[in-house]
């Protein structure tokens, strides 16, 4: 028996479009603005930078348009949005047309109706209606498209969620044709075993797509489960600056998980993200000014450690 | 590939003495007795009760006779004392003959020179010439022994300590006639990787002596680290409640794994504990108001889950 580490994983930043959504302060656009362009130069691969909801839900992000004209184009970056529906798409297809570095789209749905419908006030049937044409409308513009399954390891409004029930809706998405399939532990619920069988089940059901998963640390187990779901195969995680976000919809749950003390691990293991951890830090503390109060990074209290970092080797 | 889960592990409480140790307040004793008995109906299978170290180095357990003398009684509780020499197992002896439980004592050194000086104020040749006369003593007055190799994941003062190094230390005590070595990331530096190599080894030199790990979250990779030494066959770990602790010794080091959160991992994964972590929060929420600030604990903060325990089905 052997500890499964893969060679590298890819880590999307989730804290421009998550992290702000859930904040109850509204940054200034150059205050987002700023904190992107440094995250873009940590050599994170991905990162989810806004999204076209309308502002009267998420005032936090009514500046999408904005951000997205005036961040820097870093090359090899993939830049996404999150998008709710048909209007949400035109408005980010407008943007990119007026120049801006769009690459991904990221739909979203839950594997629980409560949660659907506290979320976008939609059953999961009318979700999964409308994914296709969002689908089509998207790789047809030439943008990557990665959908979301919020509350994949249990709700926080109906208890347990079987991996069936999860799969289900995974398996329809994926004959919709999408590049990537995102497990979002919302509620902050899931363990490393469920999250190893999860994956593995994943694994023999959705062939050639793309499985990522999103931890929160609710109860302290983002990371372990980052490394149950190594076990089983992925590569793939969504992660947060300094832990920032969480879910207006799930009392209680915490934000993803953080991104530095994620890269940190990983590094510490010698797996490879491209990160530069000091920068990535050095976000974390940029953002922890701006928000004036301690936020939930470890490596933040603790500084990245000094003996070693594997990923400069 | 399988996770490697056990049926159940054992589980010592630390933080009477660690957690206490490494506070600035000096709690009355019935304040202590108080949050002991109420550790002791957790269901918790081990507790390391306090230290006789000279009330001069560690004012915070003066009281260690009298926290002995007045604390419950409860059958299938393994009761612990930490010694740190002849003087101190002479001084728990007598508070024994007078009627208190002690089960077990706790010998410790470092696997850094530099630690143990600051630690013990002692080299490690002379910590390991005076420990058989120890072992012996305390064995023939029927306790059983555990020695805690500190910083044996990586040292605060000199960095990276290699595996090699430990387990020469680590076979030195075993030849001793100890019944169980503690292995302290001290300064919380392990990661899974190299935890999981750690235990590989450990097992593989260490035939028929209990090896148990005891993990700081200094870095966030506490409870991750469990995971991994599970994989590599440990089932037995020291934690503290509400994660109280740490070592004063080692700067920025924050506490030991919080014992709520370790229990609730391990019943949500279906691994026995005997815990019952409905009480053991409770007595986190106790320290909580003892100490007046927030402690690191998830479980305090997010509540235990509610959709269920393992550990009760």
């Amino acid at each position: 028996m052997l500890l499964n580490l893969p060679r590298s994983v890819t880590i999307r930043e989730e804290s421009p479009r998550d992290g702000l959504q859930n904040e109850r302060a509204v940054l200034p656009t150059e205050t987002k603005v700023a904190l992107i362009n440094a995250l873009l130069e940590t050599g994170v691969p991905r990162i989810n930078l806004t999204s076209f909801v309308h502002p009267q839900w998420v005032p936090q992000l009514a500046d999408a348009a904005d951000v997205l004209m005036q961040i820097n184009r870093v090359e090899d970056v993939s830049y996404s949005v999150l998008i709710p529906n048909a209007r949400g798409l035109e408005r980010a297809l407008e943007v990119k047309a007026m120049g801006a570095k769009v690459n991904e789209v990221n739909f979203v749905l839950s594997a629980t109706e409560s949660h659907n419908k506290s979320n976008v006030n939609k059953t999961i049937a009318q979700s999964l209606s409308e994914l296709p044409s969002l689908i089509q409308r998207a790789r047809q513009s030439g943008l990557r498209v990665y959908v979301t399954i919020s509350m994949s390891f249990g709700c926080a409004f109906e208890g347990v969620v079987s991996i069936e029930r999860v799969m289900k809706i995974a398996k329809e998405v994926h004959a919709m044709g999408t590049e990537e399939i995102d497990f979002g532990d919302t509620a902050g619920m899931a363990n490393p075993r469920q999250v190893y069988d999860f994956f593995m089940k994943a694994r023999e059901v959705l062939l050639g797509v793309e499985l990522t998963a999103r931890f929160h640390d609710t109860r302290g187990l983002g990371l372990v489960n980052v490394l149950s779901a190594m076990q089983a195969g992925v590569t793939s995680f969504d992660s947060s600056l300094a832990g920032l976000g969480g879910c207006p919809f799930s009392p209680g749950a915490t934000g993803n998980i953080c991104t530095e003390d994620l890269v940190n691990m990983l590094h510490e293991m010698g797996v490879h993200t491209g990160i530069d951890l000091n920068r990535m830090t050095e976000c974390a503390g940029m953002a922890q000014r701006t928000f004036g109060r301690p936020l939930a990074s470890q490596i933040l209290k603790a500084g990245p450690p000094k003996w070693a970092s594997v990923e400069k080797r």
